[in-house]
């Protein structure tokens, strides 16, 4: 249904990893090959850090593929850490605030999938989200109730047992009101500083997610990169949908579970929702 | 805050209302002059009824003054009964689903003023609404959380009952919030037969709203126009702010009262908020 | 590069052959099959004549596959000739004024295709438009400047030579820049009453182009709907991709020929650029 | 007709100048007290230079009070020498294509003004562009024009002479079309490192423009900013309309003069057509 991508490491200009690859994810916008849908074109949104703790955000209604404005920007903004998702809507409008990465604080999130039947259940999960996060609320997608509910549940503490507890509170919902596979789901969230990459549906036949092999791989697959020569070995990049086909340059991660991309050794964990 | 028309009676094309007059609502769009704000450019949007039951409506989040496709239509469309709205936000994005008129089935609602403190008691107007609604929800103003309560409350088998209602839940509600004065609002409501324009406040200090005195009235304002001079005396004309000058051609619809344009003599009833 | 369809005869909601048909225009902007681009998302446009002469013109930037306002449209409007048209670019900016249809007076005109090295022959052809057309010109497209050549070269009074001197006054200016084949096209135009078709390609290996075969076929192909079967027999539709797969249906327009729907019998003619 | 500002000088967030002030350019976009119209909506555009020598442009034809990708933007990008336009449309369309400011190269340019009848002008106008500059122009209004024509006359060579001989050829051109008065005009542009600024009409009666006194000043005006306290004593900003209202920040430029920013001392030269 959509496509992203999650970059953390050396800084690097967006336009690396967004416009000059073949199979760069403007060209998925076009023509994804392993998504429900080839074509991505209801809209797309890139958030970034530079300095300071919150992150920018650049989203558009328009299909990525012929928006002058993200060429720019990708051609000069350089980032240690980057969000990009393009979006093929299951149902909610095409405007601005349901495009991701949704934001709140230093946090983005992103996501791939959908909450089925999610016109019955809206209600049920709007209501639990917290008090005090309810005003930020400002679009009407499956996508950003995941995200509000995981920030009810603990997101910025535990991230892990924040996700387990909302894709447990969904499953929930949906079983109350006869939905069989509630949630299908790829999730990229973060800090700033960690992310979290997260493959799960209640059916166990999740959207592809992809980790970059190692550093050393990447720079194999593009040798007359300069800019990724010069990366570090502790640059890596998740995405919904590999850029490029080099053999071996990405590993799948498994069913119901979640990489750890961080400072040292990354982690990958079994996933299970919780109640 | 914003600005809107509401027009009942002999067939005409948009454009006459909206377009060729001085002081029409798109000119009002870039000069308004009663309103809280001179300039309505964030979106605007149009429902007419032609044959059958459900309205057609074309919304848009581009200024209306510069929105050529407006102007085509305007000069295309035909309709006995329509509503325009043009937009200045108090703070909720612009985007499609947030501007004017919504619509349910066959009813139309469009609104100029706010709900105070909106982020605040959003949650708990949103609980309120009915199950079977709230999946028909699809944008974020204050505006339409009023009609999905008005909804709610019973507008189609009562509508002033059911907006005299809608406006207790709202005080009492901001109340709860210790919000001085919670709503303002001049508000039109149509089911495609019957027009329903009300003004209140909280305050007792409410937006202005103002109805064409009489046809033959508003004849005379346009002796040049072939197409007025044809209009039926039942017509009606129902504006937040007049359009054109001549004296005598407006009543003003008094505070805290619902003025009611249907076949038959019109009614203005003294309106007031119900728990 | 874009896919176009033309409709002449009974009124007819613009739905029907817009929005409703498996395979119809707006499903082809997401899955063309006979097209160079499977995806049409760089806006569209639609024209349609009612009472009077001047058509009325509804062109947007977004894709006609998330476009509300475009299904509120087609739903309500009715008419007896329309052009609608859905674009992918191949090159120029997607705004507007670069959409298709374009109009002109009483004509609108659209192109599937292009002007090869349109940048470097753009100045000549656009110097030879008359100086009475210049002003009208609002957009940067190869489409366009070929329909103001058009009109520059007698459209208004002799269509199908106009087209002739057109194609070769672009054949010429590409020669003398060295392009191989100047001009690829299928191109609608009409005035209201008739519609003219032209397949051409300087290689003579044209886009498709076909016409429904007969009215009575096509309601064969719905016997479902009540409004084709009430559909005049004269009702035509040209297309540059078939609606549907019903063997028979559809007659493909042969390479370099125009086809000319008007009252009375259709004509199918060899075309031949001239100088 | 337009508002712009022209920053040259310590490397600054763009928000400084665009977003957090009273009378900030985005507060001119809803209400300029100088311009010949009040209301800028008709889109924005900002242009930055980093590393290296082509500057980025972001371009949108939304209102820029109420396009968040710019406050997102402004609050992120960091420049020594950005430009910054907000639209009022003289006629031509609402299209990214037309939204200043406009880049060739390594050069930038806005203008606030208007060439008049430029419909009827535009073909000769068009026609004096060098055929190496015509593929270039994307747009359609008479700023562009005047662009490219500096540009043809030498804009990289000497900004002065070229911007003299492009406003003699345009108001050669308007007297062969009797044009009383072809040109009114406050024109930017830069090469990255010197910024001109022009103030010139053919009725000597030009719309204002400003240069910020000397950087003393306005540190004075803004005492809190630590950012404005950073600047160092060469950083300018001209300005069709000054920011903030502190007596003594701003001289008026001339009329018929051209402000020169540079490193080292400035300039102010009188400016007069040539032929």
């Amino acid at each position: 249904m959509c496509r992203w991508l999650a970059y953390s490491g050396s800084p690097i200009r967006l336009e690396e990893m967004l416009v000059k690859r073949d199979r760069s994810l403007i060209d998925q916008s076009l023509h994804a090959r392993q998504g429900a849908t080839t074509t991505n074109g209801d809209g797309f949104g890139v958030g970034w850090y530079e300095e300071g703790e919150i992150p920018r955000v650049y989203r558009s209604t328009h299909p990525a593929w012929n928006d002058r404005n993200l060429k720019e920007l990708a051609a000069g903004i350089s980032s240690p850490l980057f969000f990009a998702h393009i979006r093929a809507s299951t149902g909610t409008a095409i405007q601005q605030t349901n495009t991701h990465p949704f934001r709140y604080g230093r946090w983005l999130w992103m996501h791939n999938g959908l909450i089925r039947e999610f016109p019955r259940v809206r209600r049920e999960l709007l209501l639990a989200i917290d008090d005090s996060l309810f005003p930020s609320l400002e679009g009407t997608t499956d996508s950003e109730a995941m995200f509000y509910l995981a920030l009810t549940f603990g997101l910025a503490h535990d991230p892990v047992a924040a996700v387990e507890r909302m894709v447990g509170f969904v499953e929930e919902a949906g079983r109350k009101h006869d939905v069989e596979h509630p949630i299908q789901m790829t999730v990229a969230t973060t800090d700033g500083r960690t992310v979290w990459a997260f493959r799960y549906s209640s059916e166990r036949d999740s959207r592809s997610l992809y980790f970059s092999t190692r550093m050393d791989t990447l720079k194999a697959m593009h040798p007359d990169s300069a800019e990724l020569a010069s990366l570090s070995d502790e640059t890596r990049v998740v995405v919904s949908e590999p850029l490029g086909d080099l053999p071996g340059a990405w590993n799948e991660v498994p069913e119901s579970h979640v990489g750890i991309v961080q400072p040292g050794d990354d982690e990958l964990r079994a996933f299970a929702p919780r109640q």
